[in-house]
């Protein structure tokens, strides 16, 4: 069975980023092979982008929504097998995955890293249970450790945006109060190492990202060498991965600035705390991208789930 | 006015079981009698399976669908007449259900029991505040007493698998770490009792349920008589009527086995607590109903639903 | 651009009066300009009426309806212009509003008064926010300092009740046990004075209404002086402009009763305590509006929403 779960389900890239171009508002009469179909979407954690992009393109697509925020609305569920359930569970995933699958011919699923046990975090265990028990397609729509309908969108925006046919690409850590989550940038290197870009990815030291996940790769902790030449500087916080969910570094100096950006296009996939990710005038600048992002978001979940509709 | 409050309204049993079969996916183009009207769910309550299924349901008979939590995103109602609202309760249900006639064809309301105060319970202030105000037909997606949709889901459930003509239908109490509504057990015994079923009905002593709910019945204390070739045992939780709303036994002993189960086939509204109201390897197991009860509560809807729309 | 901000957005009363009529359930298949077009409705506060009615007059126009609770589903938004968002708020007004119009063709928006600080309240900075940055129309679902929406369903209520070609409409201050914003009141002495009505006030000293919204008016401390030959009665509670957000008084003498009422017919915008704000013999009894007040949102919003949606 099709699931789009990380960028790997993208099979291939190239056409994905073709047929997006297809999708823009005022290219003519979308296709709505979601007719008769239904797709619900399941909000274990807050959403501002996801939850109004993925109904907005669900509703183009011609499919029937059916939105739930599992928390508040429902009630916990219990991921462990053969656990006898007297705690705060009420349900277990396997029947209420079993359940929705019943009722929706597509799932879409946001389940964020917890933060505090990396073992628990990787096993993704809400997403996958989905996968395992729902019977019917799933779509990540942010899982502890990707964030493929972002990484998606960000690579349609350097796609539409590029005017090199290699252009640089660095990845640039960013401090932020909170400790955050490793979904955005994990996905985003997964999918620049598909493009034909040349990607940098710099950040302080205790910041490096899970190899497992992204592969090797030779980080650069000296941020202004790495932005050197730069033509997107994408900016971004998560916390460390070595000593996980810890916040180690607030350093103000990492944060985004005009002049660090020099000609460089800017893009972050939002929410962003200005003065503090980037400053004012990088954001309110002709260079950045985040609303084409933004808006890219829309197209992302079409190509997403057209790919699931998709069954010969 | 038609209403659709309790297992009561279905006015001929076995011909709403024929039409369900009609209803289920893959049985030719629904018809829509819902088009160019409106249902609205209110939800005083959490919910996963109702909240879903319903929507479903109503899409499916062409209806527009407001969902609202009424707690969450509204306010406290005051259910009593004559008080001076000079605290909690920012708007009476007088005008709060007429409103809400004033936008929806059809409401439903989800209303739990408090399971403080049995007299206040049983008089179903919330539901029969609606049917008394709104107007229009009101639709019982579970309230103190009752549970018609998952009932008549769960009758759907037994007239599709049974291969007797008058099967044992055994309702086994089973422990619970909370307490919990009589709502389920309530309608499923009514509904039991218009089929043709030999009902058998066991749980401990003081957990009898309410004779003027389900009229006068003869308990099986000893389960492992009552589930005695049985076709079909119903397991679920709940709370004392006597002492009400309290939890006055926990004895694992109680708990659903598949050695206890035999040949029969199993039956849950969900959700279920594993290896606490019911062993794995029965959820697991091919002789569990589960999921087909929950599909079906989108057919129970949709012939509740149309039952509220043929207005003559 | 467009927007529904006040009831100064209204071009020519009259003819929205007049338009509204035609737009009366049983008036023909009415319109659909919305289709293709997606309406979101940002709520950050509670909602009942407005909620409802909105989306119910956005699906008869046709419009796809996005709903977002804002502060329960996505996060706190920092209005502030160069701070450093290193506190409570995860995104700047300035990204989300421009963000959400990238998804909608139109936004709607509710936020209350925080009663606090009335420089903070009357600067409007969630409405002027998403005014500012949204890029697209948007529409005033009641904000800190106007409920225009209500004041169009008020005004379409006497305009299709009045026997008169000049009633006398009297605003009548009300006991409430919690502070209340005045935006209510605000935009119904607005609308009003584009009506041929004789409008009185009427309120406790302490409880003028703001001069530079409302204009400058002569109020009457005597409510029964104030009643005398009243064809309409608009009752409501709002806390002290001059102190700001307090409640000074609670004098029950100032409730609504059948007495004081006398022939006039009576109004509130709900939710309404009964007992405390006007006596059950008044909402019970056959001068009552209330119920068509809240009918006449669904006019009102679809106005409204057809006003933003003509764009030539």
């Amino acid at each position: 069975m099709k699931h789009f779960l990380s960028t790997d389900d993208i099979d291939s890239l190239p056409e994905w980023l073709k047929k997006g171009r297809t999708l823009a508002p005022g290219s003519g009469t979308p296709e709505q092979p979601g007719l008769g179909k239904t797709l619900c979407l399941l909000f274990f954690n807050n959403s501002l982008r996801t939850r109004l992009s993925t109904q907005k393109a669900a509703r183009l697509l011609g499919l029937e929504v059916l939105v739930m925020n599992f928390g508040a609305e429902g009630w916990n569920l219990e991921l462990e097998d053969g656990t006898i359930m007297d705690g705060g569970a009420a349900e277990h995933i396997a029947e209420a995955a079993a359940v929705v699958g019943q009722y929706a011919d597509l799932i879409g699923v946001r389940a964020f890293a917890g933060l505090s046990d990396r073992t628990l975090d990787s096993a993704e265990g809400i997403l996958h249970g989905f996968v395992k028990y729902a019977g019917v397609p799933i779509l990540n729509m942010e899982s502890a450790t990707g964030h493929p309908l972002q990484a998606l969108a960000d690579a349609l925006t350097i796609a539409e945006t590029t005017k090199k046919t290699t252009p640089k690409v660095v990845l640039s850590w960013a401090p932020h109060p909170r400790a955050l989550p490793q979904a955005v940038p994990n996905s985003f290197v997964r999918i620049m190492q598909r493009m034909p870009v040349d990607l940098v990815i710099t950040h302080p030291k205790g910041y490096g990202l899970d190899a497992n996940l992204v592969g090797a790769y030779e980080p650069v902790y000296d941020q202004k060498k790495a932005l050197d030449g730069a033509d997107y500087v994408y900016v971004k916080n998560w916390s460390s991965v070595q000593e996980y969910g810890r916040v180690l570094n607030r350093d103000p100096g990492w944060m985004m600035t005009a002049e660090k950006l020099g000609e460089a296009q800017f893009m972050h996939c939002l929410p962003v705390r200005r003065n503090m990710v980037v400053e004012d005038a990088v954001l309110d600048g002709p260079q950045s991208l985040v609303l084409k992002q933004a808006a890219n978001r829309t197209l992302s979940a079409q190509l997403a789930l057209t790919h699931l509709l998709d069954v010969q």
